[in-house]
């Protein structure tokens, strides 16, 4: 915190809670948070968390409904604070007004230089979460028919991770035929036909950590086009899986970009090719044309490159890899289209 | 706004994008924001999401992965700009460093004023919604038994609303015997005993909008301490039932909390009364100690007083109302203690 010129770090209840202390809880409109700062922390919270709180080795200060709770930080006035990223700006807004902070930073660049390097025992958690979104996958793929609605197939995807006593880590994304143009569409009540690329966007959360995994499914052989704009984001995926350790996030987006650009598809990849994954399913490192951050051992990302052509079809291949000498796939599935 | 000093309101994607646009998507690292101000409203978003944004009726700045977002916008510096409560504070710190703002406000009070009064079409749905919930209940009362574990029970409610095409708008709480006595305790892997005060707080999200009802079920006889608190939470809770059209919020919680205090347990009623609900679980009007908002025709809130003995039971009961010439109640489930 010194050396970031930060008096105070303030985190919500997200993903650096569950990382900092173990507890998580929904986000709603009570301040519950964790102040760091002047060689203390402490727990700001409802009174209605008072019991529960109590155990994980924090001091609380509690306050009733209808209390000012801000009256119960210490907080010096004209400080450096930063806060959560994911935390609700009704609170920051609160402690900027109520604090007149010096200065106004997120807390991101710090928690992620814990964050950003998974230990064995993440990596366990993450390996085991894809076995079962694989796994969960595996089972969909014969549920899959002609004529049913993208949103239907969604929600069996999600039965899938239900079964196995987990929850999807984002609303699942099935887009068919031209829907799959639009990369972060989730669903629609359109009937997926006959030779329609299916994309099919997946996670699930396993013991608080995420998945992430793009596979495109065709009932029947798809087109020509389809296959041929396939084989080249597989070629620019597995390209991209090279990485090795000590490049720049540029440069491992570049490996996969550069050969879907020398294939005149640089306008229809209309993202970066990847971005780190652990508690929360985007969190750093990013996979992007402009990162200068050097991916070193222990990172885990994703690698998805796609192409999306409006009012035609969209395809995407991502598998999620972790770094050591160089990248190590953490998926077993395979890449090809699924034929159903 | 300029009743208010507003120059701009920023909306992240919450419940007041869904609201203000009926799109809706899950909060992400890239700015996808609704800009309001000096006559105009736009979206800044991703190019991902252009061609998805492109029919809603707003102009779409798109910008691409490794741009600068910020660069698209119109905001001149020093203005007064308000903040959606829900938007992550990332976005709030980089709009406010970048753009200076004289005044940094949040957007609650103006969205409050267009979301608080519900009109038919939503008060319809919120009974909709009530009634998968409470038949979900009502299904799911068969399915409670000696010795499963609250977190196995609170699946079972999920399955319940699963099967009904619903999902819950909240984690539900299922907590029994000295658990209970933590209001927002989810659930643990304590077995529910015979004759365990079993707190049941749940509600479902339909067509957008949100129900919260919590209920008490007992596996057989409870003791007469516990129905001896519940007979005076039911009276409270009743009482503030009975409020009426241009009460003050904190006047109704006193409906309920002057008989909680007359009978001694005052220090054990740990919360406020109720909590606007709509499209999120908690919205404006809040019922508290403390509130001096007026309580008009078209306000939803709920009424939920609980009594919380640390180390023994907790019990709440809880209805959502609505504001006419007099408070009327919204669900139809019946208030005794659910003996199975």
């Amino acid at each position: 915190m010194e050396e970031n010129g930060i008096d105070y770090v303030i985190i919500g209840p997200t993903s650096n809670m569950f990382y900092l202390t173990g507890f998580s809880e929904e986000q709603m409109e009570r301040p519950l948070l964790l102040i760091v700062g002047k060689g203390e922390a402490y727990f700001l919270a409802s009174k209605i968390y008072e019991e529960q709180l109590s155990s994980l080795g924090f001091p609380v200060f509690s306050y009733n409904d209808g209390e000012d709770p801000y009256s119960k930080l210490k907080i010096e006035k004209g400080s450096s604070i930063a806060v959560d990223d994911q935390l609700w700006s009704k609170f920051t807004v609160e402690i900027a007004n109520t604090f007149l902070p010096r200065k106004l930073l997120s807390s991101s660049p710090l928690m992620s230089t814990l964050r950003v390097r998974k230990d064995e025992n993440e990596v366990s958690i993450m390996k085991e979460g894809l076995r079962i979104a694989e796994d969960s996958f595996l089972s969909f793929l014969n549920r899959v028919e002609e004529e049913a609605e993208e949103c239907m197939l969604a929600k069996r995807l999600e039965e899938e991770f239900y079964l196995r006593g987990v929850e999807p880590s984002f609303r699942p994304i099935v887009t068919s035929g031209p829907n799959a143009s639009m990369p972060h569409l989730r669903c629609t009540q359109r009937k997926v036909k006959r030779g329609d690329a299916i994309v099919v966007d997946f996670g699930v959360k396993y013991r608080g950590y995420s998945t992430d995994t793009t596979r495109v499914i065709s009932i029947g052989n798809p087109s020509q086009e389809v296959k041929m704009v396939y084989s080249l984001i597989l070629e620019a995926q597995e390209k991209a899986e090279e990485a090795i350790e000590g490049m720049k996030g540029k440069e491992i987006d570049n490996l996969a970009r550069s050969i879907i650009k020398r294939n005149g598809f640089g306008s229809r990849f209309i993202h970066r090719t990847g971005h780190g994954i652990g508690i929360d399913v985007h969190e750093n490192p990013y996979i992007s044309q402009d990162s200068e951050e050097i991916i070193e051992r222990g990172m885990t990302f994703t690698v998805e490159p796609g192409i999306y052509l409006q009012g035609k079809f969209g395809v995407r291949i991502e598998d999620m890899v972790i770094m050591d000498s160089k990248a190590r796939k953490m998926n077993t599935l395979e890449k090809d289209i699924f034929i159903v």
